[in-house]
């Protein structure tokens, strides 16, 4: 593409965008489902596989520092999220991680039986959520209300109340603050899942005096395909707290062996098995992009980006609907157009270069992710959706037929 | 090293070293703690990097089948440990994966109350049952006895009998097969961890009618730090057994991105969140190992080269007492032995490069992976390590500071 948008010329982000691989011919508007991959990776990872463990095989643990590699990660992500040193920790994956914090957030409410949660939670939360109650087989109830319902429903019976700030489907943002402050006036604890956030948005857990929260590495933190998530617990609960998965890595001395368990002091109690180093270790050197980067100018650059979106589909494409909050104060950095064969034109718009993706059962799915996305791309991408749509080239069978992932 | 030993050449295994990067002047005597890097898998893994992730980016998930992974890593794992198709699967860290086969097979026996293990179990595993007891809130008894007095404690009180096959210090082994029978004369169940078997002995986990069993990617499967773990369902208990951690990967249609859970049927429910992509491939690729290989032929190996060990080590270092059982059928593919200053022997015969490792109190451990170890390499290390121990070298204060890990 060789013309230039007038508003890609005072992008402060605009020098990011070579700190990535973007496929030639690609207009990749799906890293809040997969980041793409930061260009010094590969190297990174080589010298991990071949010089960490090829090399110094069981002495990395050591040598490398390997052992420490899940905080070092999570310290990285929580200056990214609001969250103070020694607060966040990178392991395993969101649903397991959602497990630990809401066990956790309940045994801090043993009186109280209510989960609550929205429609507009990623579904793994829920099933998370239930798979616990019919676990602890208690008489908890997870209430789950749409998203403008949840302030009214916090009531005096909640003991935790746990939402995602960004719903993946429409970008529809909660106001974390706002309804961590009505939870804490209930007596009830939050836990926060920041899959759509982190590194989206800005974030301030601590600011909004969040209990829990939960996160995703491989979507805007662009960690790898299914790097591991991360977890904070904030400081005043952390050795309050156990975790339901009660591994070795979270013992006080794990190379002593004793027989009985003992949480270690802080967050590191939240980990549970041995830490995978590849994939952690992708994510933790990905991270070094947002080094330099303040949270702000991202936000303000994945509105102008989301706007122009907004602006564009309406005016090229009438058959689409949004489905995201017009105000872009009220959205994360997705925007979300709801269409009947969007399936298909998802199919046909990813045939020809601009890859985003869609949720059942009618929405067509946009991310924004400023460090390497430029306007140009956007209009671009606009241009391409609108000669599908007008043609209809959409409509052929190869595009029709459901993939196993969507 | 020039000489070779008798015995090496006829050595059925020996063409298969090649396939393995071993560090200049190492003799590594861990594979039982991190496998070596297969010489195949940094190619392999820079493809999945800059291709699939890099190039394919989302798209991979159909493309590249990274959703099948799970289960093609566990179908490969399958073979070497006896299982039938479709009830293994690669994912997440051992511990766990103890968590859910544990709390699977207790909801199969909900009249009863004790799990029975023994002190020779790897601790995490005891760590997480006492977690789940304290969990669940039922009363359940968290039974620890020695190794050889498991099966006089296999009582009609008993729930589960959870074990590790190979004990994680001594190498000792159980019988699979006769454990099992009498866990189910008793009307309980038996879970096995095979975290020091798989790769390393045969195992029959069908034969013996095991019930669940976990195990290790990093160890003798050489997956890479903190690879993935397994976990094996007998395919009758499949669709009987619930995960406690209900994720959206085990759930029968993840894209539908319904509210509610509901288990796929088979060995799938036991995922939980997003596959690690990066480390699974890697332990995925190198499996390609043992893709020709009987593990009759490693057993045999294994034998031949820890007896040689013993007998060099009885002969040459006197200080030294064995802490495996001494028949050879009684063991695994490791052997300890016992030095007051084990850990700083460990410590200077790591700096002589001969790698094993040391678990507390004094046990000093030795892995013999016949994939990649020669008779030739145990006469080397044992010269080694009777130098160390007549010239008392060890004795330096750098060898007798604990490192963070041991």
């Amino acid at each position: 593409m060789t013309s230039q948008h007038p508003y890609d010329l005072n992008d402060v982000l605009s020098s990011k965008r070579g700190a990535f691989r973007i496929p030639e011919g690609v207009i990749y508007l799906d890293g809040n489902s997969l980041g793409v991959l930061p260009a010094h990776v590969p190297a990174r990872l080589s010298e991990v596989i071949n010089e960490e463990w090829g090399t110094s095989l069981i002495r990395a643990w050591n040598t490398h520092s390997w052992i420490d590699l899940p905080v070092r990660t999570g310290a990285r992500i929580g200056r990214l999220i609001g969250a103070p040193a020694g607060t966040v920790v990178a392991c395993d994956s969101t649903s397991v991680n959602v497990f630990k914090v809401l066990s956790a957030a309940l045994s801090l409410r043993p009186g109280r039986k209510v989960i609550l949660s929205d429609t507009g939670n990623f579904p793994t939360d829920l099933y998370v959520a239930s798979g616990l109650k019919q676990l602890l087989d208690k008489g908890l109830e997870l209430k789950v209300v749409a998203p403008e319902e949840v302030k009214a429903a916090i009531t005096e019976e909640v003991a935790v109340l746990m939402l995602t700030e960004v719903d993946y489907r429409t970008g529809r943002l909660h106001d974390m603050k706002d309804l961590t402050r009505a939870a804490h006036e209930a007596g009830a604890l939050a836990i926060w899942d920041l899959a759509h956030s982190a590194g989206a948005i800005p974030v301030d857990l601590a600011g909004a005096g969040a209990d829990f929260a939960v996160g995703c590495g491989y979507k805007y933190l662009n960690g790898g395909p299914g790097a591991p998530a991360f977890l904070y617990v904030a400081q005043e609960h952390q050795d309050k707290v156990a975790s339901p998965l009660t591994g070795w890595m979270g013992h006080e001395a794990p190379f002593a062996f004793d027989l009985d368990y003992r949480p270690v002091s802080g967050i590191g109690r939240m980990t549970v098995g041995t830490p995978a180093v590849l994939s952690l270790s992708g994510l933790h050197a990905a991270l070094d992009v947002f080094e330099d980067v303040d949270m702000a100018d991202i936000r303000k650059q994945s509105i102008s980006l989301s706007e122009l979106f907004i602006a564009e589909v309406e005016a090229r494409c009438p058959q689409l609907v949004l489905a995201s909050p017009r105000d872009p104060q009220a959205r994360g950095s997705q925007v979300s157009f709801r269409f009947e064969e969007g399936y298909a034109v998802m199919q046909a718009l990813i045939a020809a270069g601009v890859i985003g993706d869609f949720r059942a059962p009618d929405v067509m799915r946009f991310g924004f992710t400023p460090l390497y996305l430029s306007h140009q791309d956007v209009v671009d991408a606009v241009g391409i959706l609108a000669q599908i749509l007008e043609t209809e080239s959409w409509n052929r069978p190869e595009y029709r037929t459901r993939a196993k992932v969507t």
